[in-house]
């Protein structure tokens, strides 16, 4: 059995890497505070025997020898990334179960047939570089090596140069790496588990997932000598776009979401009437018919808006990952695992993307979710407490077990 | 008789401090750039045998005496700070048309009863620290000193080290500087001098603002998981206000303007929704009470928009600057000296803000607009001909001279 004051030590100990002044954690992909993270976790991975390797878009790899060695790892991870406004839980529990867990297995002895291995995935949030989930991308092959390394932040800094300026570009080719299967635990992130009362739930697929850019382009002018009939406001045709997507996705309940969730604006002063707006639009939905429709009256709205404030721009589709479904028998490992382990347990589709979504192309996944605190995620008052985050692991780790016996 | 072609080459090479791909300039105030230009001038002004003098609020004042030095000075000026998106002539041809006009009457051996002065002031735009005009409001014993001084840029970064960091806080105290008269040339910023194929306005005054502060707050949330009943969007409750801002000052035609300029949305990740939004509102008009009409719908329709949208947050106003009328003594000088240079001219009130606001409060103060293309300003394409320059610079030579006969 995993030992949950353990696990807890860990989670507490690594958010001080990036702590907020209320209580979460800002650690944005490939900052300083993620190299120190890093260090934390090749540390502590080496410490109970483990090889730690990284490869060249900076994923991590701690590695226990298994019976036959020459059968692919089953993999257990997650991230240790975070939102600007993150949490102490978001990714890091996925990373540091599976570590408890490896720690558990080497003290009872327990040997594993295939070898097992715990993985850090770089950039899952996408926060920092877009889209998220990067590095597992390239990993499965869904992004180009060189396109993903060249991502840039809002400050023009790539991928790949914030990667060697933290040290973290490995010798390993993304991708070069085989798994027999990969587990991802993770809190829920959303409300279900919590109103229902359940301890885990053994997440069956994950909901479609499209991106957007786009840009508003008017005339800067001055506010005051300006008249209201003379203007090109960009910030107008984005603040209608703004209510306009929150509209249309509530036009499809109960299940659509749409958000605008980063704005800038230029030149973003006081007296000047904004000139140029570029904005993000996420959208999800279970199903592919329904995305198609949220996106062409986005398409229509903003050709709309654009005429109506007389503006030009642009609007594109960054990123879409399609509706996942999980490898039937990995979710099986997971129903055994937490029959197994006495959890309340219940079949659920995941609200929010995870590294698993673009593994499942390559090696049979899972994921298993835990409750946390009012649905609450992204946000630094995100929880869930010792006892939820422990019974997660200990499925996890016996999910790895079932899996590991067939 | 100025040189148009001296004047012309000055805002030319002024326009290298800061100069944008674009062809505009960003010479946000206290800045490197800043500071290059005000040595520029203090060489300059010192080449022509002025003396230069700094206050503690970094307002600089080049000065040539005249037959009776123990009256104070008449005084020309304007500013040498731009927006982001900034042209090569607000502002700058005030204080460059000054210079010229000394330059003149020192070349020609002109001797004034009155000493004369070139003022730079201080931030005039607002851009970098709020309220505009912040150092003659000083001047004008409008703003406490220490308020001012300690008045933050968006970085957090005060005037008072932001002065200090370009090493121009002055050893004289701000305000302890009794002017006979102060006159402002300046580009209309507008579009009427242009449509009516006039030279010159004569500003009889400058119309109102009432500047405002708001914060929306909500709470952060994955954008993925979190249904859209389950969100307390801030940005939201911003869109609504930015069209709504925009709606109220149409409702009073055909002067009110009212603009929402600057957005910073918190913690603007794509995948996070919108937590907190501090946004900015500038409200204008010629009348006091249609600004008071507006001010009361703002903040009735910014109390609708917290409620529907589950937000708290706070509106202030952090600025007003009530309708000024200027002196009649410096608008009859300007009259004439537009009637004796031969320009077409016309009386209006000012839509933009400018130092003289303040300092009619101190002195007789008058201002003269000169056309510029298609109204446009806070543009990096604001265009003003030679021609059209130095007719201004002629007026403000002749209406110098004009207030000092009598
Ligand atoms: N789990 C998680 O928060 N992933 C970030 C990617 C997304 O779903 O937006
Ligand atoms: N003239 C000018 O652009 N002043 C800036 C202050 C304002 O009117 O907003």
């Amino acid at each position: 059995a995993i030992s949950p004051d353990r696990l807890w030590d860990d989670l507490m100990e690594t958010a001080a890497f990036g702590a907020t002044a209320k209580g979460g954690v800002c650690r944005l992909t490939l900052s300083d505070d993620d190299r120190k993270v890093r260090d934390w976790f090749t540390a502590r991975a080496q410490a109970i025997g483990c090889t730690v390797t990284v490869d060249d878009m900076g994923n991590m790899f701690a590695r226990r020898d298994g019976l036959r060695n020459d059968i692919p790892p089953i993999a257990m991870g997650s991230h240790l990334d975070t939102q600007p406004t993150g949490g102490k839980f978001d990714g890091v529990l996925g990373v540091l179960a599976a570590l408890e867990a490896l720690r558990t297995l080497q003290e009872s002895g327990y040997r594993t047939f295939a070898p097992v291995e715990v993985i850090n995935f770089t950039n899952e949030e996408g926060s920092r570089f877009a889209p998220a989930m990067l590095a597992s991308g390239v990993f499965a092959g869904v992004f180009e090596r060189e396109w993903a390394a060249s991502q840039k932040d809002r400050d023009g800094i790539s991928f790949g140069q914030a990667l060697d300026a933290i040290g973290y570009r490995g010798p390993h080719r993304c991708g070069d790496h085989p798994l027999s299967a990969y587990f991802e635990l993770h809190i829920e992130q959303g409300p279900i588990l919590e109103k229902e009362n359940d301890d885990i739930g053994i997440v069956t697929g994950i909901q479609g997932i499209r991106w957007y850019e786009a840009t508003m382009i008017g005339q800067e002018a001055h506010t005051g000598a300006t008249p209201m009939t003379m203007r090109k406001n960009a910030l107008l045709g984005a603040a209608r776009m703004i209510e306009t997507v929150n509209a249309i996705a509530l036009r499809h309940p109960p299940h659509a979401v749409a958000t605008v969730g980063l704005v800038e604006v230029m030149p973003n002063s006081r007296n000047v009437v904004p000139a140029e707006v570029f904005f993000t639009i996420d959208v999800r939905h279970p199903q592919v018919a329904v995305l198609d429709a949220i996106e062409n009256s986005i398409n229509s709205e903003f050709r709309t808006a654009m005429s109506d404030y007389d503006l030009s721009g642009s609007l594109t589709r960054i990123w879409e990952n399609p509706p996942v479904a999980f490898d039937p028998n990995c979710i099986a490992s997971v129903r055994k695992a937490a029959a197994a382990c006495g959890a309340s347990a219940r079949d659920m589709i995941s609200g929010a993307g995870h590294d698993a979504a673009f593994i499942m192309r390559v090696a049979p996944s899972g994921m298993i979710f835990v409750p946390c605190r009012n649905g609450i995620s992204h946000n630094e008052t995100e929880f869930s407490t010792k006892e939820q985050c422990s019974k997660g692991a200990q499925v996890l780790l016996q999910s790895v077990v079932e899996f590991d016996r067939r």
